[in-house]
């Protein structure tokens, strides 16, 4: 029997969102519910299966659902579980697709939220008809969804694509949440460009800047973006130096697995040209010289709301039954 | 018809080496032939087809053979030709496949020497059964073949996998053959080696090394390796350097594609432990904690004198007929 739907559901670390979409890649319906209100995660599993039934009641049966994709933070695709994830109430290993397909009877299908975001984009976005990509989403972390030969590299463990975790400082680098020092991530994220700006603001403080009205431990990505958008130079100059950093590290990815297109998705991607210009000036510059000029640099363009549960919908095409 | 041969070809700077090959991996028979003694590729192919003509006349008839696999430096898989390759007397983009092709009659396949490398590892080395890992070859330059999935990594153009031209050190960094400066390559290949040997040299006048008795600039990085060998604690501390180094990389590499191993294999590696052991310990301190102690480093277990042509040939079973 034709199966024409699937499932996406996106964990995030304050809300879970639900979709049931179509193979065109339409949100017929979606809801959400707090993912941080339930510590047993048979609690929350509960009422995630809830709103699921609320979801396709009256319109859609069972049988039409092909699978249920899920992007989750350490979501591990071969294992179908969430392991270790630091920023979810479940400790531990989670074997979420399990869990969740006893309670649905839906087969389910499980990978982290920057493996969904590459998915997403190959299957409705910008990588439709490439076959080697890799996705970068610039939010509080920086993540990264590798594709090679048409298909998602998930490494011998479940684990590869942790491109926010290359070194780019080898000395004196920044703290990075992993424990080690220098990491892009450290950077290059949204919370790094924050860093940045509060480095900058005591590093220069004669510079004249609009930062200045904000308390220093208070300025987000969001507050220099504002400013460089009003024409403050200090603001441009943070992005700069957060694009440049993008760059050189997109130049050693490209040495690995030179890909078509790399494409930017999440949070500090709605910078546009403040961010991709210095990305794209800093990774043509430290680049191979065989390189140079092939590779597209792209932002998403899937809708924003919808992107991560479209993009771990698309895992739902692929289970197996 | 069922064809048990193929024809591996190792085209290096000096010579070129033919290996005819069973299913087994076994080479029947082998000669060379001077890479550099024509200046025009058409002269060279002659002399090219009438070796292999030699090597199967009386044993082999053309039907036998399944493939041509050839190893080239700056080969590209997808358009068959050698492009670019500084240390070959023929300049600009050769058609090798297709010139070989027309004179032999028998389908021929190319890739990148590095790239040879780890379809040998996988077809009859130490990577049979994985299907993720990276080679990474250790000569006169730094060569990495990449493998995904089960597939070489060949990327939208067919130059995936450089990884000896990952920047290591982004300020004050050695001048790299490529044209930038602080690559893999400059550091932790034969040559860069041997660069290290000298700066060491200078930088330490008063260290007592029997690398002394040599003139500088005629160190090899064979005579670093029988310096350590004898005891001499500068040598050792060259080769260290040159471990870590390669540590480093390898913790990034880990990063983008979770393999299961990476094999060294050429020149340098050689070395032994002089090398491994400082690349492990390196290697597993510069990694995300989620992959340690999980990557094998292994050396290559295919024959010095054979591990080329083998990787060749093993391109010429997946030709098409």
């Amino acid at each position: 029997m034709d199966k024409p739907y699937v499932i996406g559901i996106d964990v995030g670390g304050t809300n879970t969102v639900v979709g049931i979409v179509d193979k065109r890649g339409q949100i017929l319906k979606s809801g959400s519910i707090k993912t941080g209100k339930h510590p047993q995660v048979e609690d929350y599993l509960d009422e995630l299966t809830g709103l699921i039934e609320d979801l396709t009641e009256g319109t859609i049966t069972k049988d039409q659902i092909k699978g249920i994709g899920a992007g989750t933070p350490n979501g591990n695709y071969f294992t179908g579980s969430i392991e270790f994830a630091p920023n979810l109430p479940w400790k531990g290993v989670i074997p979420f697709a399990q869990l969740l397909e006893d309670r649905t009877g839906i087969p389910v299908a499980l990978t982290n939220d920057a493996n969904a975001a590459a998915i997403g984009e190959m299957t409705y976005g910008a990588a439709r008809g490439m076959k080697d990509f890799i996705v970068i989403t610039l939010g509080t972390g920086v993540g990264s969804g590798i594709v090679v030969n048409g298909q998602l590299v998930y490494g011998h463990d479940g684990f590869a694509g942790e491109l926010g975790h290359v070194i780019m400082r080898r000395h004196n680098g920044r703290m990075c949440g992993c424990g080690r020092t220098g990491c892009l991530e450290a950077y290059s994220s949204a919370t790094g460009l924050a860093r940045t700006a509060r480095e900058y603001l005591e590093l220069k403080p004669d510079t004249q800047t609009r930062l200045r009205n904000i308390p220093a431990e208070d300025i987000t990505s969001k507050d220099v973006f504002d400013a460089a958008m009003a024409g403050d130079e200090l603001a441009k100059e943070i992005f700069k130096f957060t694009g440049e950093m993008l760059g050189e590290a997109f130049a050693d990815f490209v040495a690995f697995s030179s890909p078509e297109a790399i494409i930017l998705f999440g949070g500090l991607s709605k910078a546009g040209n403040l961010i991709m210009d210095p990305i794209r000036e800093s990774m043509e510059k430290n680049m191979l010289p065989i390189y140079r000029n092939k590779v597209k640099l792209m932002f998403s363009d899937l809708k924003e709301s919808d992107a991560a549960v479209l993009g771990a919908s698309a895992l739902g095409w692929e289970v197996r039954e």
